[in-house]
């Protein structure tokens, strides 16, 4: 069933646009899916790319640029005209069309709207890119299909049939009112049941979950999900319906912000992917790196201005690395637990509650752990004193990771920050540094050094 | 739109359970959706959330059961009875059902089948849970639309009536021969304009993208991703069309598969929430950090090894936190991408290209990082050769941290291993212990102590 591209064959279709073979091109792609179009662009040069883009259909052709990744699509309507854009737009959803607006320059934008035919789609392209991208606005299509609350069964029927030939997939039909206020919504399946000369005011439910234009994408993904919706219709301020968006956009949109905080975490900006270049991979990773090189520098320091001890009490230097070590689990493990929790609203309670939780868990912890760390020095013959200050540092280097791990997301999160900066190298850092500190002063006042 | 339940809320509804009174509880709660229903159930005890299923709709807490998380699910369905348990299931999906049989201890499961008066339901749920859960044919549910090649259109539309009764949501008529083998697909646009006396063999379209039973979850994700559909067909060994599997189901495996990856970069198992006992956290938790313990201790016996250079170079043992930090960033980093990329699929090209390019990256990191040092220990007066022998040292341990970092996922991915347990601490620890050891000797190579 699935087709699987291989390299001979991507060398095949680079022969084949070498001698400018459309011929045998468009035959050899006739019933490929734009899913395996789209793969096999992201295979070529942009030229060649170019080339396969401009020889398709449109039809085709609009859907595989909406697949493939946003850089590979940049270079290629770099060498398109702006007839040649507003052809392929005129094949896309109106969302996927604002999309593909959106990332022009904006010199290039206005002639692209200029050259296309259809006036409606011009329009809802404008209205489309006015909204912010990770609003509801920026999210929905204009493509939908609405009927009046006055229309009969029948004359619905004849209208959703005219309405659904620019509708890929229904979803739900929306009742708005004369003035186009959303009113409720209709099945397929109660209106192919209904009596035909029923009035759609009689047959339709007028419970309708709906996200205004300004919601956020993530309220959206939420609503959804909660309540298994496969469509939402957008209400403007007026509450006029005003487009809708379908569960696939919102797939993409969890996977994006999954794949985010993921990258967050692991210390990893801007979105990158595996087969990205290395100048943007380092762009991506080197300054996470360096904040983490500047926390080791303060380790450095804290460390030096601990050198006398280091005659009698050589030890608590080289256990350094573990303290600082379990500062940063402590803190990830922390962070990224109520991170997942604020992202599914699920961190609910007062914040004592939360700080005796965590306080009850890091305890745990921490008494498992120094145990086992004074266990393992009486075993390689360590005066106790020493253990006891490794082991109690320990301990309260825990509670302290923990805690910090916690709150600083949480703290984020009520001033609107995105709590999944906190996660990675961020809590990382700031904890190695801060279990080292503790861990000496601690040492210091039980050893007495 | 939303409903916000407030503690409040939640007190009065206890008050009510509290003096019995069903009538008020029922009116109060008549307009909620399930999702709701599942909210409030979430914030009750197991005995007034067993009381509130008992006294609602089977319709309604059937879904609310299913929304609910897994041990609140548990300890409900503990209370109730086997026939009390089969009148849920039979307001459930087939999917869903099957689910909750699954949860289910074995001796119960029996009795529960044999009390359901549904016997299609029964051999339905029978068959579901004989599947791996993770399959498609775990996934799958088995109410479809299902029309046979051979009917009319006029016939077709009747058939579907009685049918699409049963089914929540129509995503699209499948076609079978008389075998019940799947031969194509029908959408209901195709079916409201064509001609009602045209066969379906005329009308369908036999292009179907469809899974089997043994297809594992994450490929159907991919599948249904990649080609934007809203359902698939599953197929049997036969090819016999036995079930369907929608987006929204999908859209919950996806977010599980992200959640547990994120987790396991983070060092937690077992897919555990915020919102979970002490208990399961630490279960979820401390094993990681033993993990992390041990790689710690393993540091302290290199370092033991190395004691002689105290003395001399005591500053050696001030960067071990900087060296093993940077080890552990850097081998994330590095397994972070190359997870998602495994992930996604776009991990192509040879091993070695792979490997050139980690090498790449990682010297023009470790070449910025390694100058940052030394540029550091010249400004605090620190001796050249010293300032030379950490650089170097750190150039070395990240280009090895990203080496092993890109390599341990990928082989971990040949063997079928997830490739996510290797983001962690399992990565960390072990890039700290290599990162330590090569630092030291090679500050002995270039020192010479």
């Amino acid at each position: 069933m699935q087709i699987q591209i291989t390299s001979e064959f991507i060398q095949q279709i680079e022969q084949l646009i070498a001698q400018q073979d459309g011929h045998a091109l468009k035959q050899l792609l006739a019933d490929f899916h734009f899913a395996d179009i789209a793969e096999i662009l992201e295979e070529l040069n942009s030229d060649q790319a170019t080339y396969l883009i401009k020889l398709l259909e449109s039809e085709i052709t609009s859907e595989a640029l909406m697949e493939v990744d946003d850089d590979v699509r940049e270079k290629i309507l770099d060498r398109l005209s702006p007839k040649e854009i507003a052809v392929e737009l005129s094949e896309m959803d109106t969302d996927d069309a604002a999309d593909v607006v959106a990332e022009l320059d904006e010199d290039i934008q206005q002639k692209v709207i200029e050259k296309i035919d259809d006036e409606e789609l011009a329009a809802d392209i404008v209205e489309l890119i006015s909204y912010d991208e990770k609003s509801a606005g920026g999210l929905m299509a204009k493509e939908l299909v609405q009927v009046k609350e006055t229309w009969t069964v029948a004359g619905c029927v004849r209208e959703m049939r005219r309405q659904a030939k620019n509708v890929t997939r229904v979803h739900s039909i929306y009742v708005t009112n004369r003035d186009g206020i959303l009113k409720g919504r209709l099945s397929l399946k109660d209106l192919l049941t209904a009596p035909e000369k029923a009035h759609i005011s009689d047959v339709y439910i007028p419970k309708v979950d709906y996200v205004t234009v300004h919601t956020e994408g993530e309220e959206v993904a939420r609503v959804m999900q909660k309540y298994d919706l496969e469509a939402i219709p957008v209400v403007d301020d007026n509450g006029v319906l005003v487009g809708r968006i379908t569960i696939d956009d919102i797939v993409d949109f969890i996977k994006d912000e999954a794949e985010r905080d993921y990258q967050m975490a692991a210390g990893i900006s801007q979105g990158v992917e595996a087969d990205d270049s290395i100048f943007r991979l380092t762009r991506a990773r080197l300054p996470w790196l360096v904040l983490g090189l500047f926390g080791g520098l303060g380790a450095v320091f804290i460390m030096q201005d601990f050198e006398e001890a280091l005659e009698k009490y050589a030890i608590l230097f080289f256990y350094t690395p573990l303290i600082a070590a379990m500062a940063g689990n402590v803190g990830v493990q922390s962070s990224a637990i109520i991170v997942q929790g604020l992202a599914n609203d699920v961190v609910k309670g007062s914040l004592l509650n939360r700080f005796l939780k965590e306080l009850g868990l890091s305890l745990i912890n921490g008494v498992a752990l120094g145990l086992l760390v004074i266990l393992f020095n009486a075993v390689i013959g360590k005066p106790l004193d020493v253990s006891l200050a490794i082991g109690i540092s320990l301990l309260v280097v825990i509670i302290m990771a923990a805690i910090i791990g916690t709150f600083v997301p949480i703290i984020l999160d009520k001033r609107g920050i995105d709590p999944a900066i906190a996660t990675g190298p961020f809590i990382t850092t700031s904890n190695d540094i801060f279990g080292i500190l503790i861990f000496f002063y601690i040492s210091k006042a039980i050893l007495g050094f």
